[in-house]
């Protein structure tokens, strides 16, 4: 019996990863017209469906408080009309943005009069794995359809009839378009058994995207074949060294550590140079704890204040993604630099600075996506970098790093073009 | 005892692995400059220790031989004055390269001020799995240093000798230079369960790059979890579309197929459409023939020709590798690129053609990491691109497609200077 359950669910996969394919054929054909008219037309769909969209979703909410699932989870997962508004914007906007397909990024000629040129071309089918938030399968599907990708989506169960409802409205939107109705596909089948399997559709999927925490990231990671676009976690530092401003370092480790704590781009541990640190570490000690940050400091930091908590191996190491911060004094800014790179997630570290020289020596040593001087690490950020669009934030040093924009979701082709040349 | 084995297998690999990383930061710092001389090093020591590699290399080849290794393998494996020379003059040459590193992609300001350039960087450690051909190891490992990165080598048990000779003289090379000899490392246990353990070893490589065989690189591709940069096989196609010129297109078919058949991206399909074939196709077969060309044809080919082989399923997808091609007669230009698109392995296409619109349907609709008009696809090459070096040629989609070059051995970093900015 269970071998035969699971041939229904590989079938159901492959099935759809298959039809996937076959429409990645078609997408890649589109005219960016064409493309962004089947953008509007969800987002029109979305809010003329939006009754349904909403009561689907209510059925998740409330086999998750059934669930015992916590009230942040519920808000992720709660879609409302304020949110779907948003949504169907979201979609307005990705209109306007430059269609990377069919950009020719070089072109050349050889000494044999070949003419080659490097063309931007879709990826093919994206496979995109991701947690209870049914904003990510309009999301996730609307950048795929604008860099003509196909995507099938891998979403929770716990969202299953949400994502359902909103695979099922974005159908209605795409039978009214140019673009193949199965160039979006949503796995119905959430089993861990059949997640593992789609880890490994080389066949069918050009890259894997997962979106969530670290555990589902590092999940995919450790055990896909397809090629992942891994969009990690951020444990990221501020070094404060000894020329540093003390106005602009405070001012700057505040934004990093309370603007938004839960997000991977805020600040975890602050690093200060003894120097600074002996004249203005307490005052930075007291401005992070007006505004309710708890504080784990070594033994220096532990001395100059009060209510710290000793700091162990293991803060040096923790995303708190809360009003938490871990903070470290160091001697030099190799030291700093040493600290950094063995502890922290290759994601956005800053130092305040006024030495050229620290800076880049910093730039050059520290192994980071995005390395900042006299700036918050909030702002890796595709939209803040300027892109219009984020498909995340990528850790990896393979294909893109740091903020994912549109580009990311293309390959390249070399077109040659002869006059009838042999070798 | 089974259990302490692999203790120890373990430990060799993760110890190179992790000599390698701490080598990779220092590297990443080394000028160009600094680059170069340990190329030129190595390169005049490869030449001043010849005797001492030729002593080790004619070990491998005389257990090869007890073994039954067959000629081509032998000739492979070998190793003598001429190909050291060869490889000597190759290092000179890489110093003569653009090197990547440091290079400035873009540079562009945000309103709020904040400055961001990308900027290229090594990609850190780079695993280099490969067969028995010695020259890789100081290929690959010459095209690492030049890049600032550090290279875990596995080669084949069967040029254990020689790679062991090579690295040794590669490191009392370095040894007089800047880099750290630790920026190269080869792993002399070779077992299948190390090489397993390495394609998982996510924490301290950043990219594998399997070189050979067909075999090997799907064995590393669907076991690997490190990143795989893929060099593939390729199932190339020559389309001779109806409007083609009958002299160009049989001049290339004859290059594409014969100039070289060993390698990837000769030819191993003719795609002909029906009304070409009927007035040139016997005129192509017959030259094909007397180049000495074993053909494999359809219905319509075996009627017009001598000495064809009926040509089954199983000859669309064959990389026949020898002088040996499938040709296959098309009513359409769509037949043909769904044909290519089924069978082929997304290498090098060529359509052979006066139609402008049937070049561009088909650059638009073939699947491959090139596509011609007019020329041999024998040009897939990173030499003949222009690129001076050639890493292999990826069939894969992510971070690069096509011939590698030395920018595909490296990552980006973004570097965002600011004046105190928050968010």
């Amino acid at each position: 019996m269970s071998g035969t359950i699971e041939v229904v669910q590989s079938s159901e996969l492959v099935q759809k990863a298959r039809q996937a394919k076959a429409a990645a054929s078609a997408l890649g054909k589109m005219t960016t017209e064409q493309k962004n008219k089947a953008l509007e037309l969800i987002s029109t769909q979305l809010l003329e469906e939006q009754k349904f969209i909403l009561a689907e979703n209510s059925k998740d909410l409330i086999i998750g408080k059934d669930n015992g699932m916590n009230d942040s989870l519920l808000d992720r997962l709660k879609l409302d009309e304020k949110r779907l508004k948003e949504m169907a914007d979201a979609l307005i906007l990705l209109t306007e943005l430059i269609d990377p397909v069919g950009e020719v990024l070089e072109q050349w000629e050889r000494p044999n009069g070949l003419d080659i040129s490097t063309v931007r071309v879709p990826l093919g089918v994206v496979g995109m794995i991701y947690e209870a938030r049914p904003n990510v399968t309009v999301d996730a599907t609307s950048l795929c359809l604008k860099t003509g990708n196909a995507v099938l989506l891998r979403g929770s169960s716990t969202a299953i009839h949400s994502n359902k409802a909103l695979v099922q409205v974005i159908h209605h939107a795409l039978e009214k378009s140019d673009l193949p109705i199965e160039a979006v596909q949503l796995l119905e089948d959430t089993s861990r058994e059949t997640a593992s399997e789609m880890f490994k559709l080389n066949d069918y999927l050009d890259v894997l995207i997962p979106r969530g925490g670290a555990k589902l990231i590092q999940t995919v990671v450790k055990n896909a074949t397809v090629p992942v676009l891994e969009t990690g976690a951020g444990n990221c530092h501020i070094f404060i060294d000894e020329t540093a401003d003390p106005g602009m370092a405070i001012n700057i480790a505040i934004n990093a550590k309370t603007q938004r704590p839960s997000v991977c781009n805020a600040c975890e541990s602050i690093i200060v140079q003894k120097n600074w640190a002996d004249d203005h570490l307490q005052e930075l000690v007291k401005a992070l704890q007006e505004k309710g940050v708890q504080i784990h400091g070594d033994a220096f930091v532990q001395q100059g204040g009060n209510q710290i908590i000793p700091a162990g191996e293991e803060d040096w190491g923790t995303e708190y993604l809360d009003l938490e911060v871990a903070i470290k004094v160091v001697e030099t800014v190799d030291e700093a630099i040493t600290h950094i790179n063995q502890y922290g997630t290759k994601h956005s570290e800053a130092i305040i600075s006024a030495s050229n020289e620290n800076v880049e020596k910093f730039f050059m040593e520290v192994d980071a996506a995005a390395v900042y001087h006299n700036a918050s690490t909030r702002f890796t950020d595709g939209f803040e970098f300027g892109f219009g669009a984020e498909i995340g934030i990528s850790t990896q040093k393979l294909h893109a790093r740091g903020p994912m924009g549109l580009p990311a979701l293309t390959s390249t082709k070399y077109v040659v073009r002869g006059t009838g040349q042999i070798k």
